[in-house]
């Protein structure tokens, strides 16, 4: 099956420009790639003069109405069948392509994949997932990050099932390693729900996974896990906790940097080096997160993604593709019945705020 | 009221050494204050060798028990009436000192304060407070972080008053600016107790604080607000994810220095940078945290901190009694009667683990 991907040209912060340059990256970097792009007819072929690779392998799906980064889930509705996020994910749905990209507001996207493509058999609740930069080579998933407030025991351990199979297919890990957040180390520790969740995951044998018990916050970067599996508020919490923290502390650096002029040469000679530290940071190569568990592939690209970033998306979406992500998971769920697990029936408050 | 401070001299990774040296400089800072030194009595009249000006202020209280990093609060409480950590907690219980400080283990340390202090009048369950750097000249203040896993919308008021206070104390702002911890600033966003407790604080005119709504987590380092206020669960999460970033991003920077001998050269070069660097992000410099809403102040310093962090931990000790916090939140609380507020009357489910 060869992707084709549908691409919301108009979703964020410099829409067009960097959502053709990255689709058009993604496409010299696989040929076999195509594309529905979805906005505004005018400037998406005003944009794709600067790609005719891009231009030969797309067509495009003219709308003027654009989800706004203010926008409301339930105003986002609304624009369901008409905006080029909505047209996008109704690509999808409709099978004309077989994952959808946008860099748009991520409530919108969310509500908008939920309600079009539905979840899976087997999926009480679809989650956001995406990749994090650790001391290893590798980058871990976590998994959700805000698209639900409360989860109960089965929601988690549906999580970590996603969040392994997804391990496996980007990062081709046999059994990745699988945590679930917690407070602490021992079985004690925690709410109910995460305490049944390891309970049902540590008697499960044939999952594809090594499940290591709880990990605590300040070891998620250490790389000792493959998948960190949370509810969507604490995994919330964790992900703009991480992410400020980097930023805090890099910016503390630049002030240090500047504080006097032996501090600033040194920090011309050592440039090679930070720019590492700014390169291994970057969210650009950590970019697209996941919406799993539902009937069909979405990514979201962040809001200030550069070309890089979307193209990274892009790939990380046919890379789901090619692999069956939505099977891969129903394989694992006809062998292993989440059903039985203690639901405690606890709704959803509303989606978190994935940061842009 | 002269400060007598019960230190739990055994505590912490390196124990009677360290606990002495930072007893030793508050006094050298503040020669007012006085202690009660409880442990093993050989070996503190031995570290007192070194100290002549504490020798000059202490009494000892021998005992052999000790609670160890691996007992748990169930089996810590047994060794209430006769360990280190206990004896200076009850120390304060009998009013011989006002106020303890144990480098020792947290739940224990939790467990025992709350069971021998009880909680203070209007207030349903003590939270850990702490103090974390930001990118502003002084730290903010977050509660809890580990004292209630799940909490309801009037156990959030009750922390947001007394971290205001403590604010107002520690670092003497008139109306701390206050947020609660959400994963997203809109009125919709979070948790039933959340908004709740969000509508409280909005309509409570005359408390001690100005309230800022919503706070995400990728904010707390910058200083926005005083006052972070959140349930256990939360709390921890976010702070171990902040400390765990922290070392992630200058363990990357090390790297990055080592990675060339130009990078290394600017290193050496830069060296007073990365020292301000260090020295903002070391954890001795924002030691100390408090159990808040007690009968009685209980500090709890780093199990890994300094003597200088010892000291601080002292300092704040001394400072909440001689500012009498439990009667200023006592005075909050006669103008703000918190029992209308919803509690949801979830359970406690232990207690999480405060990084040593």
């Amino acid at each position: 099956m060869k992707p084709r991907i549908a691409i919301d040209a108009m979703g964020g912060d410099e829409g067009v420009r960097v959502m053709l340059g990255g689709a058009a990256e993604a496409r010299h970097r696989h040929e076999r790639f195509t594309f529905l792009l979805v906005g505004d007819e005018k400037q998406i072929k005003q944009g794709l003069d600067n790609h005719p690779n891009l231009r030969a392998a797309s067509e495009i799906l003219h709308t003027e109405e654009v989800v706004k980064g203010e926008d409301k889930p339930s105003q986002a509705l609304r624009k369901s069948k008409n905006s080029s996020m909505g047209l996008a994910i109704q690509a999808v749905k409709s099978g004309d392509c077989s994952a959808a990209v946008s860099a748009g507001n991520t409530g919108a996207l969310m509500a908008m994949a939920k309600l079009a493509l539905r979840t899976m058999p087997g999926i009480d609740r679809p989650a956001l997932a995406a990749l994090l930069p650790t001391l290893e080579e590798t980058d871990m998933v976590m998994l959700d990050l805000g698209a639900n407030t409360e989860c109960d025991a089965r929601n988690l351990v549906q999580f970590a099932i996603m969040g392994a199979v997804y391990s496996q297919i980007i990062f081709g890990f046999e059994k990745p390693r699988t945590g679930l957040l917690n407070i602490g180390t021992e079985e004690s520790k925690g709410t109910e729900a995460i305490r049944d969740a390891a309970a049902a995951l540590r008697a499960a044998t044939h999952l594809p996974m090594q499940f290591k018990g709880f990990i605590e916050a300040d070891k998620i970067s250490r790389g000792d896990v493959d998948v960190v599996v949370t509810d969507g508020f604490s995994g919330n919490i964790a992900l703009k906790a991480l992410e400020g923290t980097a930023r805090f502390v890099t910016d503390l650096l630049k002030r240090s940097f500047q504080s006097s002029l032996r501090s600033k040469i040194g920090f011309l000679i050592s440039r090679p080096a930070t720019e590492l530290l700014k390169h291994h940071l970057d969210p650009n190569n950590h970019n697209g997160a996941v919406f799993l568990g539902l009937n069909g592939v979405v990514v979201k690209s962040h809001g200030s993604a550069s070309i890089k970033g979307v193209a990274n998306a892009v790939e990380v979406a046919a890379r789901l593709v090619e692999d069956n992500i939505t099977q891969r998971i129903g394989d694992v769920l006809k062998d292993f019945d989440t059903s039985a697990i203690a639901s405690n029936g606890v709704a959803s408050n509303g989606s978190g705020e994935f940061p842009k």
